[in-house]
């Protein structure tokens, strides 16, 4: 089989081993996979994401070797492992972890175990979350993506009447903004540097979206619906952003950090006391929360689908990578490994 | 009248005149008033603090001219304004504040009124409150850092049988350990650099007090009480401090800073986004914590006078600067404007 792997930087296509499902685990045909940010900070950072992970005490043998990449999979079930009933053909997804015994394996993120991105997987048959058949399988592989909006916004845990600012456009802030319109909050404020990413933010909800010239987003959350208390979602994953906010947002103002920014980050301290503001950082979701995603997903299709920037396959892959880290791309890039929906 | 004042980073005592009382408003003479961190960090780094403010939209005539210190204040009425009945003798405190028309004029931070290292100042008649006559007045005192941690504690939310780490044990770490213990909470783990600040920690209500070689403060509450969420107080108002403490903690640790800091400092934003860490920041109090405060302290004298380290005259205020600055001086400096207790 083929896996996208990672060593350092260097980012290509290998021939691997079938892997074979252990005792709770099921073997899977991947189907679709979507590209996240964190890959692209995976291919910049792996050796200091590392470090960070060994400082928290992550299974050594996960912190050298090759990565197999992708955690935003659907795949359709080939085998079953010892103790485990499946339905053979069945569409799954499940949140990015492998329970093993030796300790919980991060999927698309280790040399232990394959990702997404190559032709099959192993995923824990107590983390699957069936697609409903009504679900399109690109549909589907938004659901990761989506869980962690929703565990941003129940970590947020958002004042009443709060207005929220979503700030960077990318998968996550459209992830963002589609379940805080699922939960029907209004008015959504959103912001990115780059004009043509409005287009997606405001077909997944948004109110308003600004473009760093002109009335910014605090400003706009603030005439758009004056006196209400602002919930600020930093979903760009770039340094310095956090500083920014703190300096433009009212006092009280609560700070939800969802993109993954490599190494050190700077703020104002004395601004961020004298305001008293808080800082909440989220990186997953629970398992309840991914199934709860798909259920928001399920209910909206179209809005979701228009989350969708390209299509490609696993031979598109390093390229794709490189377009979004220019910049170029807008909206989720999926890779399918059946058939490419035009 | 004498006052205290601060200019650039020049310390003074100056002869001014005698403030009258306006409309809402009473003039007391001041009888003690507790020397605070903030007004150190005020000496040296008043400028930043003014741009700080200026950004955020404060009065700007309190931006310029000679600041009049002191905001830990106890005293007694001497006069009522226009519109006021007040007791003549009565000892009173009240949050630092003064609510006038043209805008909240910060009290001990502001050239626009007399603070409480004065011989009289001006209080807000509706934020007054009354010292009962039980309650020593150099104990009343502690009621404005005592009112910081009690806005502390709520803060934080500390999850059910959470356990609070107390970092720095000067004035406000020893107000958060007294404050814990007063709710309850057990055990209470503190931590400071210097081991001659732990008699005061330990007199306040500390389990245990670490000092940086061997066991740290993160350790310390994983030992004594396994399993239990951890909430850590930053109360050393210094900066290189919240990084440790986010390289130190486990995932999903609450942290509350509650010292002020100056000029920028850093994170290692992928370890706070991958242990999914929260960091909420605490400057003042709201009125109702800050009488709830006094009931505290009120209920155990006993405590509350071990936190206090120094009796001085306000003729010393600036020797009693120099030597808080250096750590040379441990608990809380009160400034006497009587006769000084030995």
């Amino acid at each position: 089989m083929r896996a996208l792997l990672l060593e350092e930087d260097r980012l290509y296509l290998a021939e691997r081993e079938m892997p074979e499902p252990g005792a709770g685990e099921v073997l899977v045909r991947n189907l679709a996979c979507g590209i996240c940010g964190s890959d692209l900070h995976l291919r910049r950072h792996l050796g200091e994401l590392r470090r960070a992970a060994a400082e928290m005490g992550a299974v050594p043998e996960a912190l050298t070797g090759a990565v197999a990449l992708g955690h935003e999979y659907v795949g359709e079930i080939v085998r079953a492992g010892p103790g485990v009933t499946a339905t053979t053909g069945a569409r799954v997804c499940s949140p990015p972890f492998l329970l093993r015994e030796a300790g919980v394996v991060p999927l698309g993120a280790s040399p232990l175990a394959p990702g997404g991105f190559g032709d099959y997987m192993l995923l824990s048959a107590s983390l699957l979350v069936a697609v409903p058949d009504t679900l399109d399988t690109e549909l589907a592989a938004l659901t990761e993506p989506a869980g962690i909006a929703v565990h941003a916004v129940a970590k947020a845990a958002m004042p009443e009447n709060a207005v929220p600012l979503v700030i960077g456009c990318g998968p996550i802030g459209l992830a963002m903004i589609g379940v805080l319109a699922a939960g029907g909050v209004s008015p959504i404020i959103a912001s990115d540097l780059q004009p043509a990413r409005g287009a997606h933010a405001r077909a997944m909800g948004a109110e308003t979206v600004t473009h760093g010239k002109g009335e910014n987003g605090t400003a706009a959350a603030a005439r758009l619906a004056p006196g209400r208390p602002l919930v600020v979602f930093d979903c760009t994953g770039a340094r310095g952003v956090l500083r920014r906010i703190m300096l433009d947002v009212p006092a009280g103002t609560r700070i939800v950090v969802v993109g993954i920014a490599p190494g050190e980050d700077s703020f104002p301290a004395v601004v961020a006391i004298a305001k008293e503001l808080s800082v909440q950082f989220v990186i997953h979701s629970t398992p309840a929360e991914f199934a709860a995603a798909m259920g928001i997903i399920a209910a909206a299709p179209d809005r979701w689908r228009s989350m969708i920037g390209a299509r490609i396959s696993l031979d598109d892959a390093e390229a794709a990578f490189d377009a979004m880290e220019s910049g170029a791309s807008h909206g989720k890039t999926l890779v399918l490994h059946g058939a490419i929906a035009s």
